[in-house]
Parts: structure tokens; sequence; C-alpha cells
């Protein structure tokens, strides 16, 4: 479990624009391209993870343990509490599976290349204020329109596929080259 | 999180022998006393996890991404899946935590100094069976005398907390020299 370099991506947009869905259909043509994939997800809400309280690595949590590792033959679950932990941290626990591609749903902020979801005139926004969008995805003709106008990377409606073909095309080609 | 080296101890024994009630309140001990642990166990049982799978993460473990990461404010939650994972793997995930002390739950066969639990005298083979046990945690008077005459190492009774302390004394030292 030597430490590399993965491609990583960022799969930003406001709430209910379709992060989630993006996400997964991407790991799944990933995948397909014999491509491995780590997701990395940021949840606003404390205590939002519904981590089932009972199991032992509970117990060591609730004893005061910084973190649990817990694992068998073809599973492995990592919990840990009482701090927030930094987007580099993450991407460290990330890189330690050797994987291909880290892809990160949220973290607006952060400095890699984005794939930008926008559903309504609220999330056009987003245009201006992020770093990195290489391309964007919105719910509707009229959006996509807009959108092509005020930025200079492919735009692409929801529900064609040309989307999918286009992001694991990028992907693949910067795999390749690492 | 640079990568920084534990103190390792393993909590050794065969099952219902009391490991993760030696664990936990080692762990309560340990962090009452200002020393950071993560803990690290193996279960032997195919999805045995009880992840809850109607999660984001789960969603990308389905969709077959290597692991999942989601982190909030104040928690974070990995889980991986499709194939086991070597102690020495789970170790680095570990150390990513910059703890003090690692505690492993299981792993008998592993060459990491053990504290030995024996219930019965089934258990009473594995003095003979084991490298490096530093100390023996006995359920009754008995084992305590059949033990103390196999191993030349402190053999403790469970129901009195002279092993607590002693345990905590060694580990504390051990950090310090590090």
């Amino acid at each position: 479990m030597a430490v590399v370099k993965p491609v990583i991506l960022q799969v930003v947009g406001y709430k209910n624009s379709g992060k989630t869905t993006v996400l997964t259909r991407l790991i799944e043509k990933l995948t397909r391209a014999h491509l491995q994939v780590v997701t990395i997800k940021h949840h606003g809400h404390p205590g939002k993870l519904h981590i089932p309280r009972q199991n032992d690595s509970s117990r060591h949590l609730n004893a005061g343990a910084l973190a649990a590792i817990v694992a068998g033959e073809d599973d492995l679950l990592l919990q840990a509490a009482g701090r927030a932990w930094s987007l580099a941290e993450k991407l460290q626990l990330a890189c330690l599976f050797k994987t291909d591609i880290v892809l990160i749903e949220g973290h607006k902020q952060a400095q890699f290349p984005k794939v930008l979801l926008i559903r309504d005139s609220v999330g056009m926004e987003l245009i201006t204020r992020l770093c990195r969008i290489e391309a964007v995805i919105v719910w509707d003709a009229k959006l996509q329109k807009e959108a092509s106008q005020r930025i200079n990377v492919p735009v692409f409606l929801l529900q064609e596929d040309d989307w999918l073909n286009w992001i694991t095309g990028l992907l693949a080609g910067r795999v390749s080259e690492t």
C-alpha cells in the first residue's frame, strides 16, 4: 500500500443538483473501464453519519479512541470522531488505497479540477465563483445556453449521456499519463 | 497528518475471553492520561460489519468504488470492500492519525507485543503458541497459578485492576521513549 498520486476530480454544485447521481454513474463507468476509484464526500451536519453506535468500534470511540478500524475477509470500516479532518488528510487516506482516481463530492473551495452541476439560475452564480471548472452539467436547454455564454468549457445536459463519456475519457487520459 | 511510529500492543485470546472489555478499559485509562489511541480489530465473518447500506458511501461502494470516505465537522467514516486488508495496511491507516498508541484486538499470529487473555484451560495452550507475550490476564486463581508456572511474565486476575495500571504504565513508558 505505497503512496501513489491519483488523478483527482471534484463534482460540485448546490444541494440537490445531482452530485451523488453523477458520482455514482461515473464510478460505474470508470470501474467498467478497469479504473479504480475512491470517493470523498463532505457532509455538513454534525452527527449525520448514522453509524451504528452499538458495534465494537463505536465502543472504542465512546471510550475515547481517536479512530477505530474494524476489518474482515472482504470489508473494512474506519470510524473517527472528535474533530474535523481536512481535505488534505482525507486525500492521504484515499491515497493509501493505491487508487487510479479520487472523486470528491463537494469541497467547492478546493483547488482541484471540477465538474459543476447547475440545476437552476441560482446555481449559475457558481460559474464565476469557483476555480478550475472543466465541464458544466445543467438540467435544461435554457441553462445550457446561458452557461455556454458565460464559460468556455463543455456544457452538457444531465439527461443526455455525453458528459459521462467525456469525463470518463478525460480521466482515463490523465491516468494513462501518470 | 505525517506518518509517525506509534507504540503497538495486541490484546489476544479466544472468543469471549474479554478482549473488548480489556481494550475498552485500556482506551479509557490511556485517554485520561492524555495518550491518543487508535484501535484495530479483526472480525472473522464476511459481511459482519452491519454498515448501513442506504447511505451515500454505500451507494459509491455498490457502484464499484474501492473505498468511500464521508466526513463532516466532527466525524469521519471510511468504508472499503471487495478484498481483505493486511495488518500492515491497517497499521498504515492507523498511523495517518498521528496516534501515540495502536491497540490491536486479535491478529494472534502477528509479531507485536501481546497481552494474552485466558478464560479457561483451553485458552492455556496459547501460552506456548504465541510470540512476544508480555502479560497474561486470567479469569480465576487456578488459571493464574497454572499460567505463572508456564510463562515468566506477570499474570493478572481480570477482576482486579492491577493489569490496567501495569499495562498503562508499560505503554506510557514506551511512548515517552519514542
